[in-house]
């Protein structure tokens, strides 16, 4: 089975969701620039969750790249990650409109770190379609950096209701992290 | 007439349902856990759409691969069956906004019964244009499957209103029945 | 410059403009049946889009297939279509919102007739390009059919304020011509 | 790192935010001509925008028409301008719905301004990458067009202060001297 269409369709859901956040971004009521200062937190959550989501849209890209084949467990294994990653815009909005309270930003959290396991549970199951030797293996490695972010992750949920302003700076952290030596690991492929 | 076109359309058509069906989850107002409360029943509602939605993308991707090639009558079976889909984001909605009342898990089954019956009415035009010594007829059989899944559907939409929860139950059934073999089936096709 | 590009972007502008006309379709409010009847005219009309804008995905996928090159002026040219064909989910609403009225059918009328002269643009600009003696050429023929359309759209509009039902009544005459030997247009390409 | 993924993920969040900007149409309140007239300005503002969008997807697809690869870096300068391009559909809203007040009409250029940044980095990113003497680097030239661009948008908004119609005139303006020649630069990359 090609993985052609998987990643065909991957990408249409994920550029759905990475566009239709902005409908949670409300026209401002009024004229002046006081109307868009209510938008700031609604605003810099849809900014984290446009990098959430275009750093596994990044992870995805650089995954499938040495995927031979796909069969009908990495199917589901990769509508499950897309389910949880379409939760990204209600739980954004959910954070963002309640100014980071601490529940929301929990929740977030959660999301994040079940689109973690979700996407842990994607290369298990490709790993095991393709053997240890494969270059799909090769490039993986241990994932250290992804089960990290997601033991980060679950650390954020409960430091939460210490104060919301933790989990929120674990958030950026981790996102952080994968933006900026992003480069090397593509390069690490190309090899 | 080549197929590609008409998959990276239902690819794309099939991207959007299952992606704005989360639009349908309205952000919760208020900051604490019992906001998220009254989400559950149009939550799980989403959860069932999205595997349900998932699956006919699962059967189009496989079926698809054995085919040779469309014409006009295909693309609008092929319309057809989209036209059911899109539908489900309002069905999915109206079920879970009112609680699983009966009306709208029966109007729910109808629609999953029309797409049911869509699906077979597309692969019924793929078969006449393939003829029966096809890899598309071998592959697809005699479609016992899907012939049993539109019998439990229609027999689900009277008896909701016996009780509601036979329906959702003959539901999660029948998604759970196409969830499991799934596997197998995409290996019978990779022979 | 390859048309591929041209293809999947057009694809992807009318797969979601087919689709997000289903969110104008609100969720009824109410558990009964009776919930369901005020939905009828925003439903027809939903019905009578979805098959106009699938017949322009089909005959936009039909021409393109004969075509062998794109330049500046066909993307403009098809980004105008893709113009009047997104104001489709608006103009389908306004229409089936307030039941019919003759301005609103008015209006859905005008969009119809706009799309089909942009349609008719594309085809002249398309045809510029690649000659007289090409298979494009061949293929379009004198577009008898798209300028018959375009006419009877034309006479719709004054028609609606006689009485409405007139302007419904061609509109969905039109869909039906097109709808019904499609497929032998499909074959003559095929040759 | 193949262009191809990069090029439909980009076809598809950029056809998805021109078709999405019509939702911002709200549907007309009553069914005479007088219910379309408010609804004037928030419709040019989406003509405009369509115009815009579109100007951008054409000078994308002509740039990596030119591209040979891509990397980590193209990437998230590639995602940067889909950023600031997503916004275009609540900036264009905030805009008509405030009938092109200074502070709205100022929002809209700095959108454009930032957006015309973004692409002006990625053009950056791309030519680190392809080297001087590269047909992607030749295509490109001084780029001064996409530079005089930005320096209008700049100018746009503090003289929107002034009277909004300027920094409005100035955004008509920069649209159409790219709609214009546009075929020219086509032309260009094709020899």
């Amino acid at each position: 089975m090609g993985k052609g269409r998987v990643e065909a369709f991957t990408d249409g859901v994920v550029a759905i969701i990475i566009t239709i956040m902005v409908l949670e971004l409300k026209v401002p009521h009024g004229e002046d620039l006081s109307a868009l200062v209510p938008l700031w937190p609604v605003f810099l959550c849809y900014v984290l969750s446009f990098i959430n989501v275009g750093i596994y849209w990044n992870n995805l890209h650089n995954m499938f790249h040495t995927v031979q084949r796909v069969d009908g467990g990495v199917l589901w294994a990769n509508l499950n990650l897309l389910f949880w990653l379409s939760l990204m815009p209600v739980t954004t909005a959910f954070m963002g409109e309640n100014h980071f309270a601490p529940v929301p930003v929990a929740v977030y959290g959660a999301d994040l770190a079940l689109s973690a396991v979700a996407f842990n549970i994607l290369t298990i199951t490709l790993h095991r379609l393709h053997g240890s030797d494969s270059a799909f293996a090769r490039a993986l490695g241990g994932d250290r950096k992804g089960k990290i972010s997601l033991a980060f992750y679950l650390a954020a949920i409960p430091l939460t209701f210490i104060s919301q302003w933790i989990g929120v700076a674990i958030y950026v952290l981790v996102a952080t992290v994968w933006l900026v030596p992003d480069t090397r690991f593509a390069r690490v492929i190309e090899k």
